[in-house]
Parts: structure tokens; C-alpha cells; sequence
């Protein structure tokens, strides 16, 4: 495979670049690219990045765009002319009727139609429909409710290294703790991007918007809220979920969520998934599965994952080997 | 007043006696009690604390205790004995029949029976009351979904201290960010206090128990998930509401709950309420107030407030000054 990845010294290009290693005898040729020329490192060899321009896209196979809508807006149509099969991180293309919006364990039969541009989804809604989907099918999802718990990885290298910053400053009495102003250091932020007519924030409404495409529900009754927390990486989850069917018991849903994800529903808390382990793993994690209160056939669950892998660089990478597959089938 | 407090040394004594300056003019007695013999300062002041021991409340009117629930069971109805109101921070009588648990706003007027030991609410309950009982008021609520982000002032001094030391042991790479255990530096922990038999955690279950016994709606359907968070001070809640009766728009809403918090339902990031902000301040804050999609009546909103005054020692101080004003009546 000749692989691009448009964005490799950003978080998630960094990312894929270390996944890439272990498959790096499948891959005949890897083009990175940047704003500015830079030197990246690839498995101990230093790879030199381009800047992107006519004809750069030439004889490569699949490029993995991680730069920003913007960027995917004015190039990912030219890689696409050159010759390449484009899987997007960003979220231009996600809405697009005619383009592929996939997870490969829920809708990865997708690509057999051979698409030229798919769109990788959004971090928050991929873990989550790791957890919704495999219950979807089993007893169908009547309403979800989620809060998603958003580390600063997720916001970019730039925001992740204020964070430290501003983090010390508090730490060494350097900035007051109390301010007025929005800050992410030791603090909560009650949206992710800006708001829109719905009264959603940017990121609520890709969650809610891509999960029902994603698990093709397009009637399903969800909503989010989502918070950007101090956390380096990995994003948690609170899911509220109500079935249609009725689990015989939670060991059912434990069974049933297990095809799909790592399932921990221990009750010691030392034991439960948490950001810091998921930190660098491939899978999503759920725990605290239990049955809710409010209506009998309503249940919560806590899911957690690498923002970063699972939620962008690792599930472009199983769908760049997916495509592959089909190709040389 | 004269005036005992239990725990003055500990993250909410503190607070309690930082609150206490402004009406000092009302204090005959301060005596402050600690778990070895210590030297508090209030208001510029040096006051030696005592160690607990019979006849210590002797000629005390009120006695705020904060010391945990083992010293309150230990030692409330000493006081009590000694002539003192109890005015507890614990969780050790909040569910007794028999002892009032007081938000002022809320229930205020059941102190008119001049109980002999009160109960303060547990801190997420306090805000997130705050928050409902209006709404209650005026439109009747259905069902409650809360999701507390609870942040480490509220697991005590020694809690912070130890996210201060972990945080900065990653910022300056002596620990790995990445870890298996369950720490709470620049992570999200998924529950606070043990898992009880009903699946929920100790939190959650004190967030259910006592916003139903404060608003009295013994048949609220109400749902908590309680997830501590990495910021050093302020409580934040998502909370989903459904109604009984129609607001005739979100204003109506902002209106009926702006008598009860500081509602601040800004579109713009930047003015939205946050934790840092909420630090040091009196008011619980709303902001994110907007109409969900699931169901028509459905609504979604953020609370933020300090969990170390309106959470805990204001709370208490306005129960004293209230119980004072009764008295003296």
C-alpha cells in the first residue's frame, strides 16, 4: 500500500504514524505532509514532510486526511482526481448524502461499494456507538442520553500544551485558580465549538447527527451534552440507554457489549475503566452497567477511549485495511 | 452567637470561617475545634483549637460540624446534650426521619419547629436543588437526569493536595500519564463512594435520597451518575428535566429559575458559567438552558456552584443565621 497522511506532525497524525509500525511491511511507500516542510519521524528513520500541492497526491493508494476541515475541503477532491481513495478525519465530508460516514466493526460492509472519499467520524460519536450498536441489535435502542467528558488531546496539540502551561502556572500560585475567564486548566467548559439554532453546541450536534447515521436509526430519539474536562486524553462517557427489549439481566448486556467492546463492570472502583488506562489502547472500554431507576427498562453505562486511537487514527487505519482488502480481493 | 465549629481546620471549616468575617459584629464566641490542638487564624485573629471532650460545647448556641460522619455520630448529640443546635455537614443524620435536611431557600421554614440537629445536604445536592425546586414550583417535574463532575475540593484536603503533587509529577514527566490505576490526576474517575446494592454509588444514591426529601417528591424520578473530575474546586451538573406543565419558551425558564441561581444562559463560550468562575462565589450559576429533542417537554441545563460554600459552610452559616433570627424572634 502507498499511503499519504496529510496532517502527520498533528496529535492524531502522530498517532497513526505509531500504529502504522507494526504493519510497515504492507507498506510500499508513506508521503506525509504538512503546512510547513518539517522532519517527522517514522519507526527510527526520519521521513522529510511536504507542504501539499498539484500532483503531490500522484500513484498513492489511500491518503488519511487529519488537517482540519478546511484543508479536506480544498484537497481532498484533488487526491481524489490523482488517484487516491481519501478517508477524512475531519468533519467535511461526514453529512455528505453520497459519502461513507463508517465505524468497520458496525458499517464496514459499506465499502465493498468501493468509495473514493469515507469519512472517519467524530471521536466522542465513535466509542459510543461501539456501545450502542451491539445493544441496537440485540434489543433496540428506544432513547440515549449522553455526556461526554472531552480530554484536551481532542482540541489539538496547541490546546494540550496550553493546558500543561497554564496547568503549572496554577500549581506554582503563578496564575490565580479563580477567574472569569473560560479556561480549560482544573476546570470544566460546558461546550465544544459553537452553538447553533438547535441551541446544540458544534460537537453535541455531530454526535447526535452521526450516530444515527453511522448505525442507520435515522428515527432515533438521542441527545448529548458535551464538556471539555482537564483530562490529557482519552474521552469518558455517562450513557443513559432505554431498550425496547428486555435484557434478561445486566450479564446479558455485559455478554451482548462484549463483541464490541472490553467490558469491566466491576464495583470496586480501583477496578472500573478509566481514561489514564484506556490512555494508548485500541479498545473502547465500558463499565458501571447497570439498570436506571427512571423507567424499567432503562440503563446507564460508562464508556471510555483513546481519543486519539479508537476515536480517530486507529479506526482511519482499519478502514484504509479494510479497503485494501477489497481491493486485492 | 456563640458559636463552635468541629473541623475548622479541615478545606470546609476554612471556608466556614472565611464566611464568618462579614459577621463577626454577630459573634460573642468563636470556638473552634480541630483533631489535635492547632493554631487557626480568623480574621487576623490567632484562636487555638480544641480537641473535642465532654462539656467542650458548653454555652455554645450553634455548633457546625464538619469532621466527617464517625465525629458527628460520635459527637452531635453531646452537644446536643450541652445545649448546642447541630448544625452537621455529614451524611450521618440526612437520612433520619426525624432530622431536618435544610437548603433555606428551599425548606428554610421547617426550622420555625426548632430542631435540635440539622442536616446539610450533601454539596452536589445542594446546587443541583437549587436548580429544580423552582422549576418544581412552577412547572411540576417529571423526571431528572444529573450527571455531577465533582471536583477534588470536595474529597478533602488531603485529596487536593495529593492531585496538586500528581498533577505536577506528570506536567514535569517524573510519573507516565499513562497508568492502570485508578488516580485522579488529569482523569475522570467514573464513580464517588462504594457501589451500593442498588448499582448506584454512595453519591449517587445521597444525590436521589436527599433532593427528594428537601423538595418533598418522595416520587421523583430522578437518576444520578457522579464522576469525579480534575479541577480543584466548583461542582458542575448536566442535568436533563422533563416537565408537567409547558414553559411557553426557554425566557419563561430562565425567569423562574433566575429567583433561586444567577442564570447566565449565554450562547457565546466565553460568558457561560464554569467552575473557576463559580470558585469563591455565593450562587449557584444555570447556563446551557435549552429544550431537548427526546421527548416535548424535555429540557437540558448546567449548574455550577462551589461545593465549599453553597455546597457545604454557606449553606450551613445561612441554616444559623435563620435558626438565630427564629430564636430571637
Amino acid at each position: 500500500m502507498r499511503l499519504g497522511v496529510v496532517g502527520a506532525t498533528g496529535l492524531v497524525g502522530q498517532r497513526f504514524l505509531d500504529i502504522l509500525k507494526p504493519v510497515k511491511k504492507d507498506i510500499k511507500e508513506l508521503r506525509l505532509f504538512s503546512r510547513s516542510e518539517k522532519s517527522c519521524s517514522f519507526d527510527g528513520q526520519k521521513i522529510k514532510t511536504q507542504v501539499l500541492r498539484p500532483s503531490c497526491f500522484k500513484n498513492l493508494d489511500i491518503c488519511f486526511f487529519s488537517a482540519g476541515g478546511q484543508v479536506s475541503k480544498l484537497w481532498a477532491a484533488q487526491a481524489e482526481k490523482e488517484g487516491a481513495i481519501v478517508i477524512d478525519n475531519s468533519s467535511a465530508f461526514r453529512r455528505d448524502l453520497d459519502k461513507l460516514l463508517v465505524v468497520p466493526e458496525i458499517n464496514g460492509h459499506l465499502l465493498d461499494y468501493k468509495p473514493q472519499i469515507i469519512a472517519n467520524p467524530n471521536c466522542s460519536t465513535i466509542q459510543l456507538v461501539m456501545g450502542l450498536y451491539p445493544l441496537h441489535k440485540a434489543f433496540g435502542l428506544e432513547e440515549v442520553r449522553v455526556v461526554s467528558l472531552q480530554s484536551i488531546s481532542g482540541a489539538g496539540k496547541g490546546a494540550l500544551d496550553k493546558l500543561k502551561t497554564d496547568s503549572k502556572n496554577i500549581l506554582e500560585n503563578k496564575s490565580p485558580y479563580e477567574t472569569e475567564e473560560m479556561e480549560s486548566a482544573f476546570n470544566c467548559v460546558p461546550c465544544i465549538g459553537p452553538i447553533l439554532d438547535s441551541d446544540f453546541c458544534e460537537e453535541e450536534d455531530k454526535i447526535i447527527y452521526e450516530s444515527k447515521k453511522i448505525m442507520q436509526i435515522p428515527d432515533l430519539k438521542i441527545s448529548a451534552f458535551t464538556v471539555r474536562v482537564p483530562s490529557l486524553n482519552s474521552h469518558s462517557e455517562v450513557v443513559w440507554f432505554s431498550l425496547k427489549k428486555t435484557p434478561q439481566s445486566v450479564k446479558e448486556i455485559e455478554e451482548v457489549l462484549s463483541s464490541y467492546v472490553e467490558v469491566n463492570n466491576s464495583r470496586d472502583q480501583a477496578c472500573m475503566p478509566h481514561g489514564r488506562q484506556a490512555s494508548g489502547k485500541k479498545d473502547v472500554f465500558a463499565g458501571r452497567i447497570h439498570q436506571d431507576k427512571i423507567s424499567k427498562n432503562s440503563w446507564v453505562m460508562w464508556l471510555v477511549a483513546d481519543n486519539l486511537l479508537k476515536g480517530a487514527s486507529l479506526n482511519g487505519l482499519q478502514i484504509a485495511q479494510k479497503l485494501w482488502k477489497i481491493k486485492n480481493r
